[in-house]
């Protein structure tokens, strides 16, 4: 069965894009730690990152960066932090959270956000991307 | 002034080494938030991971994609994360740490190790090991 994610990625199921080519896709975590958690997803379904073949893995990575560059520039944060965790999707995530304390990073802070400022963030983000 | 981890790469502040090459480094994080808990950084003294060139961000994810591949191989665990925040050392590091649940991944929880347990783990680590 498709994964969560890959119908995310065939437009089944809605989300607020931030970027995409032939290989990755960028959009808004729906559950964010902080305004402008992003996950960045290789299209093809593969459960645990370093099961990646390298080319994918660094293919992702630098996919990753770029949105995260973009998310530095657009949200007020000290930095963005990257996590791979993956115990409850089984398809490879890379998140991209905006940090200002480690509490960000922690997974148990979370931030309600409505749809207009999903939105709002997204289009911010995405007007600082060169992909 | 150096940082904590120039001070370890250097050798004048000992650590459990995993591996090394002429660009990057690794080792036993000595606050482990579980057994294997592993830091991959580049020799050059960079604050934030994506203030790092694209060459050297993309290496340090390719040896940290093989260190990471060495632990799963020698540690039991569902899987290893990885996780760049970066708050508290001003030197980029990944962290690469074996996951049995969303609490290893949170910071919080840390284990205790005798220094003969983190002997013998990096040992373990460095014998699945082909950098």
């Amino acid at each position: 069965m498709a994964s969560i994610f890959t119908k995310i990625i065939n437009g089944k199921i809605p989300c607020y894009k931030i970027a995409e080519n032939d290989e990755f896709f960028a959009f808004l975590d729906i559950d964010p730690n902080t305004k402008g958690h992003t996950l960045c997803i290789p299209k093809k379904e593969v459960d645990k990152i370093l099961d990646l073949d390298e080319t994918t893995y660094m293919g992702l990575m630098a996919f990753s960066r770029k949105v995260g560059q973009a998310i530095e520039a657009a949200i007020d944060c000290k930095r963005v932090g990257i996590s791979v965790i993956g115990l409850e999707v089984p398809h490879v995530h890379v998140h991209l959270i905006p940090l200002n304390g480690m509490g960000d990073a922690s997974f148990q802070n979370k931030v309600s956000m409505s749809e207009q400022e999903f939105k709002a963030t997204a289009e911010q983000i995405r007007a600082k991307l060169s992909i």
